[in-house]
């Protein structure tokens, strides 16, 4: 990926006529607010001496410490609007003082030892995907920080078909495992927005949750075991056996750790064979209200989709499932909410679990529209970030940010979101659009995923910031969780007390100081 | 309960003529060991001094203290073969020094703030249930130890139907939850053996697993959050939301921490309505390696069933399914393994999934048997433990025990296990029966249960000790989970290095360092 944008350069393109003209509608006249060259951009002196270099380059040879402009850049922010903001507002970067890329558990072991013993905090390094200041170089309390890149953990291991499992290096990306995984007729299914670079290790310390969760899991369902690398010493947490009731379970404590208790440098997955058949099926409900009431039948009696996403009422309207049309009127179109539904298994599988789908939603006040825009959102779906690029280029205020809550709790969190958010951004001059669908779905509840287009002011930094503290005040305040996939990172910790209290912290902390003692591993993040 | 045998007087019944057969065929002559009366059990004296009962008394009420024997033994002891035992061989039972039952968690954190004052260690107390000993009274380094008693939190609140949760207080009995539940058309659906006499707060603690796992999932999987009272103040693990990446998982530290950091007091659960229908099929393979491959193919296709069990050729053939029938040959009966099935929700689920299960199995090599079989089981499934009481009076070496492991690795451990158990028990003049079956399916393995049965020798406590090591040795050598729904308790407290790591079992005493700073709580059980 670029430093700047989320994809690469060659994936950046233009805003269409349609989204233009949506955002000249909400947002009125913008000014450019492009990223600078790389070659621009000011940066941090690295802290590390040549003694430094020396001793890392003893462990994980020459060529795997670097502290390169080239390097560090790119691993200096993630890609949230705070991040991609950054590049774009005239300042000096702090980036990592360098890049080390160790290639085995030893190596890593030893990096973290070395780490802790001349002062150095360590900020692990996947895909770069944050977006919400996960991979920020902050160095805490210590004089120097390196980013801690995973890349070179590539493989596959250890395929066992008959049990459905697969051992991953943890530096592997979205497509590198579906790649390596369907040589053997096997598929992980995992499929969040940031699929093409984000990484195995990544989604376990990050809890990521992908679009195909109702049929395949979130990505913390999928893991069977871990690698874990702590200061401490190398673990494996998570056994052979598929569930077990030896005490607390050990891999849960290590997954969404974000790097704070150690590095996971393999992740074994539960994986199952490519499925057989697919069928897909969009419907639209009168209103919101109506399509949760469905949406959550369908999952409270399992009828079974592998996808079941419902947009609200104004997402629907801007189509934008569809990141090519965006903006789009589409006369043909019924008003209403959009819920999109696919199912994947063998033949059998696929057929009566879409009859039972689709009998339940048609009976709960569903129209059908088809498989069109199904498939229109898939070919699509990782789509919407590179669109952001453009708008943030042409000086939009744009962004994401998702919650989780019961279903008998989603009208008053969304109401009390969209007024935090609206209120927040309406205080200048600017509107804002908060557009919203529900990504996953469980027996008890679900997410609730925010779109916001705004204008931007003189201070956009500060202008974001605002919001999201307001934002963030009213998911605590109305029980939803301040983050349901993205992660904790830089930008949620100041929540993490009120989030799991002030003793679930301290229990935390604990963990940390016995695995982490001198606290060099990703500081000022998930454990403020 | 009674405190010498699994259930009440009432339930006891002599054995029947068929088991007595079997058991004369399998076990030879033995000698009746009967439990003694409750009057005449020795038992150590209490060491509470008076100040210590009236500072109880003054937080709980002086009618929730006791020191009388007829309090304290029943709480001496859980239900494993060990512990029945223990009444039945003639020596002094270290029984609780007191026991107290607080009724709010204010009181529970002012007992638990006594206890640290005091030096007295603490064992929770829920319905007795353990067959690991985890209710056994060890003090640890303490002088005395009170039986933390949670009848009284036995209380339904915040029934949320839309949602499907409920909260129940951690003293509610299987039965009891279930019909509170059902006063508002809700089911849990958690029916472990220990069903009649467990506790929700136990089933928390211990990560236990109910026969309609495959439809309703372990019970870990059914929290959704709970308050938990520590030394160091009450918590709340897990929140509002369905599920969220903030960090790691909080309740999955609590949940198996049976009572070392801290007492379970109230559960917030995912229920569901009470299904709408069910069916039942019975099938039979013609050996286990066929129905191995049916069962996985059933669970990786998720084809839907609630109940799905397998017994083996030796279980199969002594007809254990059945506890009135047990050792009845049956003349219409096929050869081979049994395996049962059941299915409940909606009709059109229950059809579909019947049918797809159904075709699934009998294309994988099974002949159908039809409903019977399952009907029976369903009857006589939580009758095992009461047979068992009958069989220990009469002098036979009887217990069951389980471990899980990934699909690949099932013929090895199991062949494994039953050679430990074979040749630990054959070491002198006794032969063992060792029956097996697939209780619990995952996508990427199952649970296997062991029921033994096998003549006791003049020191049954020792010889069960060494067939136990024995056991675990092999459970352990070939990728097994020490347990995967009985949890550690006492019995397998020494294998948890071997289980979760020197690091691992590291990272649990930091957090109970942390919770119980005196180490109250539990002291010797799943943290040794």
């Amino acid at each position: 990926m670029s430093f700047s944008i989320w994809g690469t350069e060659q994936e950046a393109k233009p805003l269409s006529s349609s989204i233009q003209s949506l955002v000249s509608k909400v947002v009125g006249n913008t000014t450019p607010r492009p990223a600078p060259a790389q070659a621009d951009v000011r940066i941090t002196d690295s802290q590390l001496t040549a003694d430094h270099v020396q001793e890392l380059q003893a462990i994980v040879g020459d060529k795997f410490v670097s502290c390169d402009r080239a390097h560090r850049i790119p691993r200096a922010r993630g890609k949230s609007y705070f991040d991609l903001l950054d590049w774009r507002v005239d300042q000096i970067i702090d980036v990592p003082d360098a890049v080390v890329a160790p290639a085995s558990n030893d190596e890593v072991f030893d990096v973290l030892q070395w780490a802790s013993k001349s002062n150095v905090a360590v900020v692990p390094f996947g895909g770069g995907t944050s977006v919400v200041g996960g991979i920020t170089p902050l160095r805490g309390t210590f004089p120097a920080v390196i980013s801690l890149d995973l890349t070179r953990f590539d493989a596959i291991e250890d395929v066992d078909p008959i049990s459905g499992e697969a051992t991953l290096g943890a530096g592997m990306s979205g497509p590198q495992a579906e790649i390596a995984l369907a040589k053997h007729g096997l598929q992980l299914g995992h499929f969040p927005q940031s699929f093409p670079y984000a990484t195995i290790g990544g989604f376990a310390a990050t809890r990521s949750s992908g679009q195909n969760s109702a049929g395949y899991g979130r990505f913390d369902e999928m893991v069977a075991s871990m690698e874990v690398v702590t200061p401490k010493g190398i673990m494996t947490v998570g056994n052979a056996a598929p569930a077990s009731a030896a005490g607390p379970d050990m891999k849960e404590i290590f997954l969404g750790s974000e790097g704070a208790f150690g590095i996971i440098t393999k992740v074994r997955l539960k994986v199952h064979p490519i499925p057989e058949a697919k069928a897909y099926e969009a419907f639209v409900f009168p209103d919101f209200q109506s399509g949760v009431a469905a949406v959550r039948a369908v999952e409270q009696h399992k009828t079974g989709p592998t996808v079941i996403r419902l947009s609200d009422e104004i997402e629907s309207a801007t189509n934008l499932t569809s990141t090519d049309a965006i903006g789009e009127q589409d006369a043909a179109a019924p008003h209403g909410c959009l819920c999109l539904t696919m199912y994947e298994g063998t033949r059998a599988h696929v057929t009566s679990r879409h009859e039972e789908t689709r009998d339940l939603l048609l009976s709960m006040g569903a129209t059908s529209l088809g498989e069109a825009p199904v498939r229109k959102w898939e070919k699509g779906r990782f789509g919407a970030p590179v669109l952001r690029d453009a708008l943030l280029d042409a000086g939009v205020l744009c962004e994401t940010f998702e919650t989780a809550t019961n279903w008998s709790n989603v009208p008053a969190l969304k109401k009390a979101i969209t007024a935090a958010v609206t209120q927040a951004l309406g205080e200048g001059d600017s509107v804002a659009l908060v557009l919203c669908h529900v990504s996953h779905v469980y027996a008890n509840g679900c997410s609730l995923y925010f779109t916001i287009l705004g204008a931007q002011d003189s201070t956009p930094i500060e202008q974001w910031r605002h919001a999201k503290q307001r934002i963030l005040e009213a998911i605590t305040e109305h029980n939803g969780t301040i983050t349901h996939h993205h992660a904790v990172g830089t930008d949620h910790a100041r929540f993490m007390e009120q989030e799991i209290g002030p003793l679930g912290l301290g229990a935390l902390r604990a963990i940390k100081a016995y695995l982490d003692p001198e606290g060099v591993l990703n500081p000022g993040k998930l454990l403020p």
